[in-house]
Parts: structure tokens; C-alpha cells; sequence
């Protein structure tokens, strides 16, 4: 879930100023259409970076007027708050319409202290259920709702907190950030994802955003708050003419928080990475006998998995699944290629098509391209509209989440190869006979769009890896890498169930 | 939540006829226009009482195109099913667009039952989750959900589910009409009214309905299946006009459920019950020597309350709410009347200004009038949208479900009085010269609606009482009676604390 959010964002300062200003400047504008407006805007600021979120707050506090704006932290509940229902400080806390209410830590924090403490799932789950329904309540009322999750890579949170201890005004009660450094990491860590998750709505989402840069931090911050509170207004034309000429003008390119950095997720992935023959064969070898047992093992055991692979055009993934069940028996898998929908699938929910397929004891379903059609390819050309792909991510987190429950292990791999490389695989295609059938017109169109598509990737990403059921970003410049790195990964997951 | 279902619903052998053939014409036309849409339907029929679900869906069977309609009933699942998640069966049985799936009893039986069968809590919020999001994304994808719970008063049940066991097809597993009459019936009632309340939601509504008598019964679904559907249809004016002229034309009336019976949950309210003035003052004076220990012993305690008074004009709130805090300490209560909105309550949601109110420990906290004003005066004088009222059923449940998960007594009273007994005491307040401050023009308005609210009223209490925080109907006719009830059940509620 947070792999998204370690990709070591940075604006460098001269960037950073000059956005700065402009941003200010948008910020006390949108200020001023605001007090004339009946929404309330209500931000979270939360996060396992806790000193991050103090700056924060800082931060939003100068660049916005703060005549219109409330923050507001919570200490230990006093008597008046321990008397009533947990959520009474926050009702009584809510900005009025027009005004900006900025809520450090509050209900976050509190839920998923209590949960860490050792409270029970069930209570847990009311909790979460109590904040779900108060998010929504308040958008439906026409709120805007914007939730800020701050988070460090893991070492940078540990040597941050640590400075932070050294100062005397220690937070009340156990932290988020204390949690993801602790000893139950694994423990800590899947409650904060199903709190993520579950709070994570269409119309109150969380932006997990990365901390590691307090420039970019804030720029982001403040881009997305601007952002969500400026799409709620009336849409006037020309004022978004003149903006634009304007902008032009000053020979400036509109920021918005998608454009701040063109880095993402998979830019961690080290293509380098490869095997040469030698070593690819003997590597291959052992795995494939280690496959070959496992998959047999889990066959008697009765368990079962789901195995898809995504990825760039060309990245080698029908070559990957050869290998892959090369050592499996014939009835333990079946692969399922994903292509159109046909007319009876269309006539039903898009997941239908990928329910119809789920594995029976004992077997493995591959799929070769998959439900995640519909964030990426979907998306990017537009045949899903914005609401039917935002909505895709909860119910293929639900999805998942049904089968993992179930029992089966599910493997994710995303095939990732550089453009270049692409290109040149590409070429190859087409001087190779045997192969020219494989590439069509479309393969180049669909390259034209290769930052679309990372961006697509790349919120795919965030909305849903998770500790249970992480993506696997394979580097798949050199295929002899790639297929030995998925091999070993399902060897994992199947010797997981046993 | 299910007094609202055992008011005695019926529909005479004629008016049944009659009804019946006109809906069955619009039943088949409402298909074949289904027919054309990409709209499918997913219809679930269940309910406690089970031989009633069979009943409805070979109702529907007969009434309905059955070219177009596929029933999905399901025995325990076989070797297919088990090796798979829960849901596997249900989306495999999906209707596509433009037809009619029925689902008797599926995923609402099998989640209850695991529940009351012993399943943890953890595992049942888990599933109600599934479940919701589940519904959500078929709603969410087009499809209209409509969702039958089909209830018998107790008595009724036992009788009907005897008769049932003597048939050998008995159903194969813990069935929720058995659990309702079981030993174990107020944590199995719990059980069945957190999963109807939860997945009860704007877009996949439970519509619990009568099933003492099948001729109500029957209508009442299929006119409730026919608005749902026919409300998704694009609104073709001309048409619609068309229509209202041909059933001008031939007498009819135009049928809707909500005019189906105008019985509601009101009328079982026995208006004539009355105390003398002796017998008055003696329980009175006990009643509030017994308040004023109690509310002695919940302040000591640190125990809390909340109480709140709707009720008719005229129905005498005032008065009851006058002796009930006769015997209490003026620092153990606090009065809250409820009156139209302040400028900086507006500036809010509408459950803020009550959230303020909540009690600190020791106290309770009356409200004469409260948030029920929403989905009850703003609801018929169209001050709120259908929309904004609609989802307030959700938001106070919750509210409240708060409050009682915080440890406070919660006690809501609907004051009761004939629309005779209302005029009476508006000619009295008009020659009494210290009462007719208190009549005003609106008051004579709002008798014109009457049975726009008693429909709110019944509405209210089926979508906000439950067996932790029932609504308590006070039959007001006697004001002597109504006091010493609502007395009597306050002594309870705080005793309960103790």
C-alpha cells in the first residue's frame, strides 16, 4: 500500500519557491469563493510521519487565510470528552459552511490506537464502521472531506521519530509512526491498511503521500486541497479561459498535483537486473523442480491460487507463463487469457467474467492479462468512465480480499520493461516471420500513451497492494531475470499455503 | 424494526382481484421495456417467515414473463461451492441486463445463520461488509437491487414453521425464521436487525413486509418490484400521460404501494386506554417517588440518558415532559427544545446542534422534539430533498447505535392522539385564554396532512426502531395514561443502567 509513497519524491527549491507563490495566491482565492459558498471543507491530516503532519498543518496555516480556518488537535480526552461518545469532540468540532477545518490526527489516530492497544477486531470494525458512516455524512451534506496520510520509508520514520522523542512534548498516546517501527509490524501495519482501505471512499479518499521531501510534501498537500475544494465549485468558463490565458501568458504551465512529480513506483524498479545463460538455466532448473513439488504438494493439500500478470506490451508475459507451468501437471492449472468481453459478459458486472474462473481445490488459475484491465487499459482509452474505473479499486479490493479469506494464495505481477526496450523488441517482431503476427498498428499507438499508462500503474499501485496481497514489480528488461524472479515468488506463495 | 410489519396488513378477496390482474398486465409490459435496457434486477426474497419466501417467488414466477426471470434457491453448497468463496455461487447466477434474477433467501440466509450458528462477531462484520459492497457494486453497475424481508409476529410464525416441519423438504440448514422463535431470540434478533440495518441502503434498500396475509402480501411485493423497475425507465412524458388517461378512462386508480392499505403501525395503538383521576394520582405519585431514586442512583453512578418527545400538536408533550422532571434534581436534567434552526445550526450538519447536547456523566438530557424533525415535519413540508431525509435513517441510527455503545439509556417516545382528540383540544386552547398562544394557523395546516405524516411516522419507526432503542408509542388520548407510561418506561430504562 505505501510502496507508492517511497519513490523519493522531491521539488528542488527553486521549484518549490515558485510554486509557492503561486499556489498562495490560488489558495487565498479559492479562500475568498469559498466564504460565499455552503461547503464545508474538512481535511485529515494523519500519517506515520508525525512531526511531518505538525509541519503541515504549519505549512497550511501560513499559505491560507487563517480567518477562515480551525485546527484542530487532540490531547488526551478531558472529563467533558471520556463522558460522551467518542465522536461528540469531533461533531463539536466540525467548521461551518465556508470555513476550512483542519483535523490533526483526531479520529485516525484514535481508532487505530485503540485497535493496536489491543482492542478487539469487532470493536475495530464498529470503529471503522462509526468513521465510514460519519465521512460519508458529512459529504453527503455537501462537505468537501480530504484525508492526508503522511508516510516515510521505513529507516527515514525511525531516525525522524527519534528526534522527535528528544524533545519533551511527546504525543499522548501511542502513533501511528510508532506502530510501523514497532516489533508487530506485520500486525500494525495490516490494521492500518484495512482502516486505509475501508475509509477510503469516493467521496472522502485518502492521498498517501510521501514525506521524505517536506517541499514536495507541502506542494502536494496543498495542490491536492486546492484541487478537490476548487472542482466543487461552479464551473464558469470564461473565468477558466482567462485563468488559462493568464497562465499562459506568464509562461506558466497550470500545476496540478499529477504533474508535480513525473516519478513513480516504477522507477524503483532496477532494470539492470539480469541473469546470464548460464546461471539462467541452472536457476531455472532448480526452481522449476521446486515448482514442480510444490505444486503437487498443494494439490494434495487441497489449497488453491489465483496467479495474474500484467504489463507493458511485449514485456515477455506469454513467455513467463510457459515457464511457469512448464513443471506443473496439466489438470493442477489452467490459463486464462483475457481479452474483449464478449457479448455475455458485457451483459453482466465486469468481475463476472473473473469470478466464473476461481480455482477449485487443489488448483492454480493463471491469468494472462486480468481484472485490472479496467484501471489500466480501460481507463487510459476511455472505455470505462471516470466513475466505473475510481469505483474498481474498492471492489477489487473487496474481490481479493474474499479470496485471500478463502484461503487461496493470489500473486500479482506486473512485467515491467523501459520504452526503449520495448521499441526494441518491437523491431525485432517485425523483422522475425514467426513473430510479425504478434504486433499490430495498435502496439504503437498504445506507446504513444506510455505515461498514461504509468500514471494508471502507478495508482493501481497504491489503491491495491497491500502486506496481504502485494503487486510484484518485476524487472523484465532481460527476460531470463524476470521469469526466474516470477518462479521463485509463486514457489513463496504456494509453499505459503502448505 | 419489525412492529411496522404486524399491523394486520390485508387486502380483501375482490380488491386482490381486481389489483392483481391490472398489475400483471403492467408486470409483463415493465418486462418487455426491461427487455430493451441494460438494466438487470436482482430481487432477494427473505425473511423469517420461510414458507411465505416460497410462496412470493411462485408469485412471481407465475406473474412474470418466466422467459425473462431465473430463480437462484440454494441447498447447501456443494463440492464446487465449498472449494470456492461464499460468493462464487452468487455472481456465477447473476441475471444479465434486461432480465430478472430471484434469489431466495442466498447470501442474507447464509451470513445470518453463520452468525447465530456461532460464528464470532469479527467474522460477521467481515461478511455484512462483503455483502454491502457486494450489493453496492451491482447497484453501482447498473442494476436495480431490491431486497423483501418477509415477516410474521411471533405467534403466527410458530404456528406457520410447525405446519412447514411436517413436510419432509425441510430446508438444509438453521434457517432465519427458526431463529426468531428460538430461546436464543433476543441476540438472534440482534443479529438479524445489525444485518438489516447495514445492508439497508439507498441504492439496495430491505422493504420488510407482512406476511399474515398473502393476498397483501403478494401485491404489495410485485407493486414495490414494479416501482423499482419502472422508476429506472427513461421518463417518457407523453407516455406517462397516456397512461394516467387510460386509467381515468377505465375507473382505476392509479395502485402504488404506499396506498396499498392505509393501515399503519399507529392503529395499534389503543387509543382507549385511560386511567381515573384517583387511580392517576396514586401511580403518579409512585412512579415519581420510584424516577426519583432511580435518577438518584444513575447520577451516583455516573450513568447517562437521553430522552426525546415527538408526537402530534396538541398530544401533550409539554405536560409529560413537566412530571417527568418533577422529581428530579434540577442539576441531574436539562431541557432541550427543539425549534427551527439558528443561523449557525444551518451553517452545519443537521445532526450537529444535537451532538452538542450529549450528556456528560450522571445526567440526562430530554429533547422536546429532536433529529427526528427530518424524516418527519422537513420530510412532509418538503424542507429537506427526498434524498437528504432518505439517507437520515442511516445517519440516526447510527447516531444513536453510538450513544447506546457508550453506555447511555436512550428512550424515544411518539405521543399518540386521534385526529378527533386533536381537534377537541384546538377548540379548548381557543377559548382558554392562557392557551390559545400556543394555536396557531399552522397548526390547522398541518392537521390537512395527517396522513402524510402518520405515513412518515410509520416510516420512521420501520427504519429506526430496533429491540435496543425501540420506539415507545404512547397511547395520548388519556393525557393520565400517557404520563404514567412514559414514566413507567423512563424507570425502566434508567434502572436498566444500574
Amino acid at each position: 500500500m505505501f510502496e507508492a509513497a517511497e519513490v523519493g519524491h522531491t521539488l528542488d527549491k527553486d521549484t518549490y519557491e515558485a510554486k509557492q507563490e503561486a499556489l498562495r495566491a490560488k489558495l487565498i482565492a479559492m479562500q475568498s469563493r469559498l466564504r460565499k459558498s455552503d461547503i464545508p471543507v474538512i481535511v485529515v491530516v494523519a500519517g506515520d510521519d508525525h512531526p511531518g503532519c505538525d509541519d503541515v498543518i504549519q505549512m497550511l496555516n501560513q499559505w491560507l487565510d487563517p480567518r477562515f480556518v480551525q485546527t484542530n488537535a487532540y490531547g488526551p480526552p478531558g472529563e467533558e470528552a471520556t463522558q460522551r461518545p467518542a465522536f461528540w469532540r469531533y461533531w463539536r468540532d466540525l467548521p461551518p459552511r465556508g470555513t476550512i477545518g483542519i483535523f490533526s490526527q483526531a479520529w485516525t489516530a484514535a481508532v487505530l490506537a485503540d485497535r493496536i492497544k489491543g482492542g478487539d477486531e469487532a470493536a475495530f470494525l464498529r470503529a471503522v464502521e462509526h468513521v465510514e458512516r460519519f465521512e460519508q455524512a458529512m459529504a453527503d451534506d455537501g462537505a468537501v472531506v480530504i484525508k492526508f496520510w503522511l508516510h516515510l520509508p521505513k529507516d527515514l520514520l525511525q531516525q525522524r521519530l527519534k528526534e522527535a522523542e528528544e524533545h519533551p512534548d511527546r504525543e499522548w498516546r501511542v502513533h501511528p509512526g510508532d506502530l510501523l517501527v514497532d516489533e508487530n509490524l506485520a500486525n500494525n501495519l495490516q490494521a492500518v491498511e484495512t482502516y486505509l482501505r475501508r475509509t477510503s471512499t469516493g467521496s472522502a479518499p485518502w492521498h498517501v503521500i510521501e514525506s521524505t521531501d517536506p517541499h514536495y510534501r507541502d506542494v502536494a498537500v496543498a495542490e491536492l486541497l486546492l484541487e478537490a475544494v476548487t472542482r466543487r465549485f461552479p464551473r464558469d468558463k470564461a473565468a477558466r479561459a482567462r485563468d488559462k490565458a493568464a497562465a499562459a501568458a506568464a509562461g506558466e504551465e497550470p500545476t496540478t498535483f499529477e504533474k508535480l512529480d513525473p516519478h513513480t513506483v516504477l522507477d524503483l524498479v532496477d532494470l539492470n537486473q539480469s541473469l546470464n545463460k548460464k546461471e539462467y538455466h541452472q536457476r531455472l532448473e532448480e526452481l522449476q523442480d521446486r515448482l514442480a513439488r510444490a505444486s503437487r504438494a498443494v494439490y494434495q493439500a487441497r489449497r488453491s491460487a489465483v496467479l495474474l500478470f500484467e504489463g507493458w506490451d511485449a514485456a515477455g508475459k506469454g513467455g513467463t507463463i510457459r515457464r511457469l507451468v512448464q513443471p506443473m501437471k496439466p489438470q493442477l492449472y489452467r490459463i486464462v487469457p483475457v481479452g474483449a468481453p464478449t457479448e455475455d459478459e458485457l451483459a453482466h458486472h465486469y468481475l463476472w467474467r473473473f469470478w466464473r474462473h476461481m480455482p477449485g481445490a487443489g488448483h492454480v488459475v493463471i491469468f494472462d492479462r486480468s481484472w485490472y484491465g479496467r484501471v489500466l487499459v480501460e481507463r487510459v482509452e476511455g472505455f470505462a468512465t471516470e466513475d466505473q474505473w475510481r469505483r474498481a479499486y474498492h471492489e477489487i479490493n473487496d474481490f481479493e480480499e474474499q479470496l485471500v479469506e478463502h484461503g487461496y494464495y493470489v500473486g500479482k505481477f506486473w512485467l515491467h520493461i523501459s520504452r526503449d526496450e520495448q521499441l526494441k523488441r518491437f523491431k525485432a517482431r517485425e523483422s522475425t516471420p514467426y513473430k510479425r503476427f504478434k504486433l499490430t498498428d495498435e502496439d504503437y499507438r498504445n506507446r504513444e500513451k506510455w505515461n498514461d499508462y504509468e500514471a494508471a500503474v502507478a495508482e493501481m499501485v497504491a489503491r491495491t497492494s497491500s502486506s496481504r496481497i502485494p503487486w510484484n514489480l518485476i524487472a523484465a528488461n532481460d527476460k531470463r531475470f524476470a521469469r526466474c524472479e516470477v518462479l521463485r515468488i509463486v514457489c513463496e506463495g504456494l509453499e505459503s499455503l502448505l
